[in-house]
């Protein structure tokens, strides 16, 4: 009773009483009206934070299973795709292609920086024989925005499409799948959306579809043109994971209560926080310029090992924080402020921050949090997002 | 609030409040000890479910998707198999096959019918090149049990592997995946475990694990050498679905006060309540001798409409039943009665059945609950189950 538990990791992010309390229901006959009628709710609402006018199918699995899905049904062995690798994510819309040995094409950053318009393009005219780009909205392991509307016009000049995992991105900054001209929009349902693991949601572009119908999917469990038949009628083609529908339907009815406005002005204000008080920590940030608006990617000194500094923050605060993935893992630790965090939680997470890397033995600048949490308020308060 | 709502339907089931309360816990991260302390405890009462030493691999997904598992990580396009084809899952077992170009050799049977272990080694005799067996324990559309055990002892006469279906049957009726010689066996979260769908669980017998060595899975999602790797961790290869796992733990936790002997007799009083109503009533029972202890298949008397059936018992009796499936579809009903569900419920679901019957034009014969109850009574205090 010391501490209260606060999980500011990039997902799972936590679940607000109210979606728990949905979840905690009964269970329902996912053949039946009952659920039918939640389902066409649940429809409606997804079409509005996809930016969509196509259906969004729900598939029971986590976010590589939808990636996957992504793949299999989009292309056929042998077409060539190429994948932006700027982190872990990137890696493994490479290794879902490889192991449907669809041929990879990579544009490789360092872990940090985002991909330019100029460079996909370079890529593109490189590889004519590519038929799609696979890319991050948010690499989550990084915390890198790619500037995918530019990317868009691009890949609609180079006539080839566009699958954009939006797994910590969607709900969380503005994504606009239809007006953007992505082909392919995926996410899941443990980041913004406030929901436990367990589900993804996917649309595809008129393109894609026309493109999905000469593919045959390699695996029997992932088949979109399936899927969209049965979401006409408001169904799964297989078991629907009932009570994360039902949540989905609560959490989507709290984003349409406060507005997509509003909680795009509140990531973008959170990020300014983290970003202010990590600078002014003496920290360095990893992503720059294009940094996404549910997590940030700090640095730690380099006398200081973050696999510490998480213990101390978890031990001591009851703080919840990542660590780095791969060849960053002790160097990187990042902070989840997407979903279900306020500005409190966060200021919570950045003082377990600071005090886990003095106790381990770094130099941390006070003033940090007020500084932190001043951007917060001239950010919310901010007359447009910029 | 003139009737209380009753699922009776052979899933998804009526999940226990204490379920319920577990599923709506605050979110835990997947990757801390806190949550591998549960995962920790979850394996070792899923190896007392299977009956096996082997661990048993939780997927975020369908049955369908825990089938699929199997299938890829088993067997090699062109490798041939025997699938066992006495219902809508048997079939499924088929087109997952062919999916992965896998080639089927099928023993068909007539709905309501169980596969013999003589006409099994039949078709092996008769193609000696099958590798595998793909079978249910439990058909869920037809409610029959296939003597699985039997079966066994002919798949390890043959040296082909034995891949059991026990979604319906797992938890529900005994099935001792080491002591019969299963080599891979599956099951899902909505049945006998009383949780919502989401969540696969499948292990494979040290002869399986060879196999799967030479075999390169061909959906990167389902991936079953990894995930063994991961769970001697407590850990899932991709993101855990957390709180199906914080619920199956207390579900389990329920097993395990109330004993598997404890529940499988309960089953078994149900089953023998539900049949021997359904006889008194003059109703016919589609699976005759070898049938599952979780649901009973009815076939409705001729001039009645069996969809008007489970209308009339879910607008009149709040009752939830299940129709046939395929061109069973308006003659038959599934009484789903396994998990969360007792006596009582089922009384309420027998009694909608026979007043459904009645409205939709059919004969019913009184006396049908009280002997129906007694045969229940009769079943649970037999001093063996036979």
């Amino acid at each position: 009773m010391l501490n209260k538990k606060r999980l500011l990791a990039p997902g799972p992010t936590p679940v607000p009483e109210r979606v728990r309390l949905a979840l905690a229901q009964d269970m329902i006959h996912h053949r039946k009206p009952e659920f039918k009628a939640i389902m066409a709710q649940v429809q409606q609402r997804l079409k509005k934070l996809f930016g969509t006018t196509q259906p969004v199918m729900p598939l029971a699995c986590s976010g590589t299973g939808v990636m996957t899905a992504a793949v299999t049904n989009l292309f056929t062995a042998g077409e060539k795709v190429l994948v932006i690798e700027a982190g872990k994510f990137g890696e493994r819309w490479g290794e879902i292609c490889e192991a449907s040995n669809i041929r990879v094409e990579k544009l490789t950053l360092d872990w940090g920086k985002a991909a330019s318009a100029e460079a996909v393009a370079n890529m593109l005219d490189m590889h004519p024989d590519c038929t799609g780009v696979l890319i991050q909205l948010s690499e989550t392991s990084t915390g890198v925005l790619h500037p995918v509307d530019e990317i868009a016009r691009v890949t609609k000049d180079h006539d080839v499409l566009l699958v954009v995992d939006g797994i910590s991105a969607v709900s969380i900054s503005p994504c606009k799948m239809d007006e953007w001209g992505i082909d392919c929009l995926l996410t899941g349902s443990q980041k913004g959306l406030m929901l436990p693991p367990g589900l993804g949601l996917i649309a595809c572009s008129e393109r894609a579809w026309k493109k999905a119908e000469s593919v045959t999917p390699s695996c029997f469990y992932f088949n979109l043109r399936a899927e969209k038949q049965k979401i006409s009628q408001d169904q799964t083609l297989f078991t629907t994971p009932v009570s994360l529908i039902v949540g989905l339907n609560e959490s989507l009815a709290m984003f349409e209560e406060t507005g997509f406005d509003t909680i795009f002005r509140k990531q973008w204000a959170l990020t300014m926080m983290a970003r202010t008080a990590a600078t002014e920590m003496g920290l360095e940030l990893l992503a720059k310029d294009h940094f996404t608006w549910g997590l940030t990617s700090v640095l730690v000194p380099e006398n200081v090992d973050a696999g510490e500094v998480l213990e101390y923050a978890k031990e001591n605060f009851g703080v919840i924080l990542a660590g780095g993935q791969a060849h960053m893992k002790g160097r990187l630790i990042r902070i989840g402020h997407m979903g279900w965090v306020d500005w409190a939680d966060l200021a919570a997470g950045l003082h377990a921050l600071a005090e886990g890397c003095k106790a381990c033995g770094g130099n941390i600048n006070s003033g940090y949090l007020e500084k932190g949490l001043q951007a917060y308020h001239s950010a919310l308060n901010a007359s447009d997002l910029s």
